[in-house]
C-alpha cells in the first residue's frame, strides 16, 4: 500500500519513524510493506527528526491527490481550513483513501468529507483526532459497534490534566502550573486551545458523533476552560473525596443530547480521578458492554503515529467501515440539551458578616435547589473567607440563576467557582 | 450476513437478546441486517432467557458447519475438546468464518484452528475468549499492530478480583469470601479454574501469542492461584501502599518470553490497583503508544455478547486479519524465560524466639537477596507471630532457593507466603 504524507511536524516525523523501524513486523502482519512514496511540507529545508531517503518531496501538497501510485492521503498539517481541508476534499474526490489526525477539521467539516468518502468508496480514519494512541474511536466504531452507546466522559486534554495534576500535587497556583507545562513542552505559548476548553470541545464533538450516530454539533457544546479553578478548590475537593479533572462529557437521553466541557469533581474512587499528568481517560458506557474505560498518552509524536499507523493497516486489512460508523444519511440530529441533573459544587468568596449565609440559602432555596454540606474555613472580620457548598441534584437552569442572584449580594466578593460533580 | 449459533448458555442468549434489540442500529451501520438462521444447544426443552422464534433448531451442531445459508457459524459451547474442537474444525473447512468465546479451545488448539482459517480465507473472531467485553484482542491485533509490544499484564479473572476486593473491604477469610462470590453467581460450585488460575492462565496465553505475535504457549506459564493469600496479607500490603491482585503478566525481553499467573502486590497508585469487584482490566506496552490501559466487565452475558457481536460486525464490515496478528508461519516461538528480576513480597508465620530473624536473613543473604523492609507485627511466647519482609529487586529462582530453606527451619510454623511485587 502507497502512502503519501502532507506535514512533517512532530507527529508526521514519528509516522516515518514509526513505519521504519517496525516494518519488518508490518509487512508479516499485513502481508505486504506499507510504503511512504511522498511527502510534503511547508520548509524543506528544516531540520527534521527522521529520515526522508527514498521519499519524494512534494513541493505542492494538493499534487499529493492526485498521484496515481498512492493509495492513502495522509493529512498532519492541521487547521479547520485552508490546505487541510482542500487537500482531504481532493484526495477523496480522486479516489484515495484519507488518514487524518486533525480533530478541527473533523469536528468542523466531518459530515461534508464522510459523504465524499462515502461517495468515492474510501475509507476514512480519524483515530488520531481524538486522545492520541488510545483506540477510543476504534472502539466506539467497531468494538462496541453492537451497542446503543449513552455516555461518553473523558480527560481528553493532556495539558489541563497536567496543570491540575501540579496545582494539586505541589499546591500551585493555576499560573504557576501553567508556566510549568509551558516550560516542560506540554502547552503552547498560547495555551488558549487547551486552557479554555476548546480542544476538549473539538473531540467531545467527534466522540459523540461515534457514540451516538449523529452529526458533529460542536456549537451546541458547553465549554468551559480551567482559569477559574484554585489551589483551595483541589484542596476542598479533595476534602469532599474528589479530584477536580477537566472533563468532556457527552450524555443522550430520551431529552436529548448534552454535550459539555467543564473542570468537574469526580470521585476519587472512580477510575477516571486517578489519571494524573498528561494522560487522557475515557469512560464509554454500552447497553450491553456497561462500562469500558480506556486511558493511555493523548498526545505526543510515537502515540499519535501509533493511531495514524493502525488507521493505515486497517485499511491495508480491508476494513471498511463509515467514517461516523453509519452511513451519512443516518446520521442523527439530537435536540441539544443543557444539562442533565446533576449535584453542584460552588465555592464563594464572602465577608465574614453575620447573615451572609441566611442570604445565600435564600437564593438557593428560592430555586429549589437543596444544600447537602456547607463548609466554612477560617474567620476574619476584615478578610473575606470561603465557603464551599455542594448541593443535592439540581438543574442547571436553577444553578445558574441562583449563582448569578448570589453574585449580586454586596457579601460576595469574588466571582463564584461552580462545578459539577460527576457520580 | 446469516449466522449459526451453538450454544445457549448465557452468553448465547446474551448474543440473540442483543441482536433482536439492536437489530435497526446494527443495519443501519452495517448496510445489511445480521441474521441468527439456525441454532443448536443440547436441550430444546430448557427454558431459555432468549426468544428463538423464527430460528431454525437443528439437533445436531455439527451440521451447522455445512449448512450453505450459513456464512458464519458462532461457537459458544466450551471446552478444550468434543463438540466444541470439531464443530471449529469443520466449520472453518467448510469456509465458514468462526468467532468464538473458549479461550480453552484457543489456548489448546489456537495455532491449528488458525491454520485452517488461513487456508480457506475465513476469518476468525475471538473477542470474547478473554475479558468480556474489554476490546483487549482489537486492541493488540488493531489498534495498537504497528507497535512492538513488550508487555502484557492485567486482571483476567473477575471470581478472584471480587474475592479479594471483598477480603480487603470486610477483612474476610478466603473461603468466606469464596463462598460470597458463590451465593453472589460470580464463582462455581467447583471454583478450581478460576482461584488456581488457570483460567487466567489461558487468557495471558492467548494474550501473549497476540501480543507478541507467537504461538500461544499455556505448558510454559508459571501458574499460582488465590488460596493462600490471606486478610494479613491484604493489610501487611495496604501498609506497604499496595493492593493484592491476581495479575497474569507476560513479558518479552532479549532472553526470551516470561508468563506468569500469581497473586502480586500492585502499587496503589497504579491504575490496576483501583480495578475492584467483577472488573477486569489489561495494561499493554508498545514500543510507540506507550501504556494503555483497558478497564470493564471481564465477564457476563451481556459484555461477552457484545464482543461476539463486535466480531460479526468487523467480519461484514470487511476486516481480515490474522488469527493472532500475523500468518501461521511467522509466529514465533521464543525461549520460556522462568521470570525477570522482580521486588518480592515474603509472609512467615514464625515462632517468637530470639535469633529466628537471623536465621532468615542469613538464608537470603547466601542466596545474595537483599532485604527491603522488615515488619513484625505483635509478640508472643506461646504462639507465633508473623513476620513480612520485601526485598530488593531479586531473581526468581534464587528467591525460591531461599524461601524452601526458610521453609525448613524449625521456627517456620506455616507454608510461606511469597509474592511478586509489580511495579
Amino acid at each position: 500500500m502507497n502512502i503519501a504524507l502532507a506535514g512533517l511536524g512532530t507527529v508526521g516525523c514519528g509516522v516515518i519513524r514509526l513505519l521504519q523501524q517496525n516494518a519488518a513486523a508490518i509487512t508479516a502482519r499485513l502481508g505486504q510493506p506499507l510504503v511512504i512514496k511522498a511527502v510534503s511540507a511547508r520548509d524543506k529545508t528544516k531540520t527534521r527528526l527522521c529520515d526522508l531517503t527514498g521519499i519524494t518531496w512534494v513541493e505542492d501538497a494538493m499534487t499529493l491527490a492526485h498521484r496515481p501510485d498512492i493509495d492513502v492521503v495522509v493529512e498532519l498539517i492541521g487547521g479547520a481550513e485552508g490546505t487541510a481541508r482542500q487537500l482531504a476534499e481532493a484526495s477523496l474526490k480522486a479516489g484515495k483513501h484519507f488518514v487524518t489526525a486533525n480533530k478541527a477539521l473533523l469536528a468542523a467539516h466531518g459530515v461534508a468529507l464522510a459523504r465524499l468518502a462515502e461517495e468515492h468508496h474510501v475509507f476514512m480514519g480519524l483515530e488520531a483526532a481524538v486522545a492520541g494512541g488510545i483506540p477510543v474511536i476504534k472502539t466506539l466504531r467497531e468494538g462496541m459497534a453492537g451497542n446503543s452507546v449513552t455516555v461518553v466522559r473523558g480527560i481528553l486534554n493532556g495539558t489541563c490534566n497536567y496543570i491540575l495534576s501540579r496545582m494539586r500535587d505541589a499546591k500551585l497556583e493555576f499560573h504557576v502550573a501553567l508556566q510549568e507545562a509551558q516550560q516542560k513542552g506540554y502547552a503552547e505559548t498560547d495555551p488558549a486551545a487547551d486552557i479554555d476548553g476548546h480542544d476538549t470541545a473539538n473531540k467531545l464533538a467527534l466522540l459523540a458523533a461515534l457514540a451516538f450516530g449523529s452529526e458533529p454539533d460542536l456549537k451546541t457544546v458547553y465549554v468551559e476552560g480551567i482559569r477559574g479553578v484554585t489551589p483551595l478548590d483541589l484542596t476542598f475537593a479533595e476534602d469532599l473525596g474528589c479530584r477536580i479533572k477537566l472533563l468532556g462529557n457527552a450524555r443522550l437521553t430520551a431529552e436529548g443530547l448534552e454535550q459539555r466541557v467543564g473542570p468537574s469533581l469526580v470521585m476519587e474512587t472512580s477510575p477516571l480521578a486517578q489519571m494524573d499528568g498528561v494522560l487522557n481517560a475515557v469512560l464509554l458506557r454500552g447497553d450491553f458492554v456497561g462500562d469500558l474505560m480506556l486511558a493511555g498518552q493523548g498526545a505526543g509524536a510515537e502515540p499519535t503515529a501509533s493511531a495514524v499507523v493502525a488507521d493505515l493497516m486497517d485499511r491495508a486489512r480491508g476494513l471498511s467501515v463509515k467514517t461516523f460508523g453509519v452511513p451519512v444519511a443516518h446520521l442523527k440530529k439530537f435536540p441539544a440539551v443543557e444539562a442533565h441533573e446533576a449535584r453542584y459544587y460552588l465555592r464563594l468568596q464572602v465577608m465574614d458578616k453575620p447573615g451572609v449565609v441566611a442570604d445565600i440559602s435564600a437564593i438557593l432555596r428560592d430555586d429549589a435547589i437543596s444544600i447537602e454540606s456547607l463548609l466554612q474555613r477560617g474567620k476574619s472580620a476584615t478578610q473575606s473567607v470561603p465557603v464551599v457548598m455542594t448541593t443535592h441534584a439540581a438543574e442547571w437552569g436553577a444553578m445558574r440563576r441562583a449563582v448569578e442572584k448570589i453574585q449580586q449580594l454586596p457579601t460576595i466578593v469574588e466571582k463564584p467557582c461552580l462545578m459539577r460533580i460527576e457520580d
